[in-house]
């Protein structure tokens, strides 16, 4: 048995989770959302529809978007959906080291 | 924004969490399944199934079932769903509160 659990960013609704912070994650490696998106085997539309949602609840852009170029369209993070995936990015390492402790102190010796 | 999470005990898939704990906590209070699921606007049938799932994942039984007798049916938890309920909210209880202190802690002064 273990302790399994989601957590996500909550604002009048679920604001910013596993999906948007896995998808921006991707996206700051990648350099595009279609990229990200095909990395999560999920489609464009799905990914964008995700990333929206987030930013209507959020109240701000995750992604600055480039569109056409020189190199065909791109996107990259914006500054706050940068500053926000860090900490959400940190709260959750914690948060699993907390899982963890708390899962073993309540549970070590269950028979 | 603040921070909201789900918790589950896993056994090889979702075996304990919200659903049946809040179902068992009632039983100890109310002394019967039916009247338990009532209070949670909640079918019999769909409680039953909630805590037999549960029961399945796990590999014993969470509740004591005394059907018929002078005061017709009834049910009570068993030794084993008394001792993991008690064990899953106390563990509930600290994860509240380390999840509230970290989520204080990454975005306290967010902007």
């Amino acid at each position: 048995m273990r302790l399994a659990y989601r957590m996500w960013l909550d604002a009048d609704g679920r604001a910013f989770g596993e999906g948007p912070a896995a998808l921006l994650d991707l996206v700051r490696t990648e350099g595009s959302l279609s990229k990200a998106a095909a990395r999560l085997g999920m489609s464009y539309n799905k990914a964008w529809r995700t990333l929206h949602a987030a930013e209507q609840r959020l109240g701000f852009p995750l992604l600055d978007r480039h569109i056409g170029g020189e190199h065909g369209g791109g996107s990259r993070l914006s500054d706050r959906g940068e500053e926000l995936l860090m900490r959400y990015q940190a709260l959750h390492a914690d948060a699993d080291r907390e899982m963890r402790r708390l899962f073993e102190e309540h549970f070590s010796d269950w028979p």
